[in-house]
């Protein structure tokens, strides 16, 4: 008997009709149906897969022991994260090595920012794998907000929005256009950035996109910074343009 | 009766199983399906849709008038690039005019370095728009190459690989994760610049990601400067791995 295969399923955004062909053929072919989710929750990517998960999979809910609880800094939460990594990778290799493949379910795409990296580079020496890329959220938020984002020769820089505020600054200071991630809680502090480095008039809030509360305004419109984890700041590139 | 609707395809990188329902179901809609090619060629985009389309559509097959053959900075360039957007925008307007929902394909994502976008920001203050994301080319790169691209807070910087030498080391050198497009004949500047921001080693190269002749290699391991158009180098951060 031969190993199963471990996949990295991207499933895109979050609109079910956004998954592609090759997905939905991963997930219906794979004895073995797996996904991150916050505790007592049902997770995001498990969500996106609802329509088109047949019946009679073995699912594997791999339940985050903490999500923004503690500082990403904070040596309890490395610990604990790195623990949490080691035995779902147990899991997932118990059912790899008695020949079952296993359909890791991902939000966006796996290799972008993917919690699926860290089962990956810790199977991937064992185990024959594959990678299905999907389209990532900032793609979705584009799109939905309907800004072309990059032309020509511009620079696309991706942030993340938890980093401190003078790199946050010095970063968007330089790209030509930017997409910044994980927006959540950090909101005021990227509209101090934006402001800092002279962008913050050519910024556009994004929420839930392509999903069915989808929400979008210019920056500068938005009011509070109030803002959920599904939430990314664009600013669109000014490239060439015949 | 009403006008059409123009609505931006995204087909993703190549392989057409990385389709998604929300196109398939757009190309199957639409009386009109448009794509931009090459001059005698079908074009990228055309061939990715090709096991999907339905018989019996119109079909708006956009030719550019030139591609490499000149400078982009060459006023003969930009000045017959400007004619055919307009004459492009005008053939398209026509459907929408008539009432016909035009479908226009794009490989990759259409708001991500599309050529849709030069149509789309001549047509969306008249007709209705929609644009449906695809999955990246770089998505593609990376996915194919098995990178684990972004970790924490690492920043990826999306770079063309037509900028200046000097203006793409210093890039590189700020860099967390980088992907370069539209590499072609810019390798060896790219390798030189890499080598010059102490990146070189990490780098890798990826040609055709998705299609029959898919190949990558560390781009340290790559003999040559020739590259097809359709290839892209990628540095993988280094963030954040509990």
């Amino acid at each position: 008997m031969s190993a199963g295969r471990l996949i990295g399923v991207g499933l895109g955004p979050g609109d079910p009709d956004l998954v592609t062909l090759k997905a939905l053929k991963a997930m219906r072919e794979a004895p073995v149906i797996a996904y991150f989710a916050k505790a007592g929750r049902r997770g995001h990517a498990r969500a996106i897969a609802e329509p088109h998960l047949p019946e009679g999979r073995i699912e594997e809910a791999l339940a985050y022991p903490v999500t923004t609880e503690l500082a990403f800094d904070d040596p309890a939460y490395v610990a604990a994260l790195s623990t949490f990594y080691a035995a779902s990778a147990a899991r997932l290799a118990a059912h790899l090595r008695a020949g079952r493949d296993v359909a890791l379910l991902c939000e966006g795409d796996p290799l972008f920012y993917g919690s699926f990296m860290h089962l990956y580079e810790r199977l991937r020496g064992d185990f024959a794998t594959h990678v299905i890329p999907g389209i990532s959220a900032m793609s979705g938020a584009w799109s939905a907000a309907g800004l072309s984002m990059t032309w020509g020769d511009d620079q696309l820089s991706v942030l993340s929005a938890t980093l401190p505020l003078a790199a946050l600054t010095e970063r968007l200071s330089h790209a030509d256009a930017a997409a910044v991630m994980k927006v959540g809680r950090n909101l005021a502090k990227v509209r101090e950035a934006l402001s800092a480095a002279g962008r913050l008039r050519q910024a556009h809030y994004v929420e839930y996109a392509t999903q069915q509360r989808q929400f979008s305004c210019p920056l500068a419109d938005k009011r509070g910074d109030a803002a959920p984890y599904f939430s990314i700041v664009l600013v669109p590139g000014q490239g060439r343009r015949p």
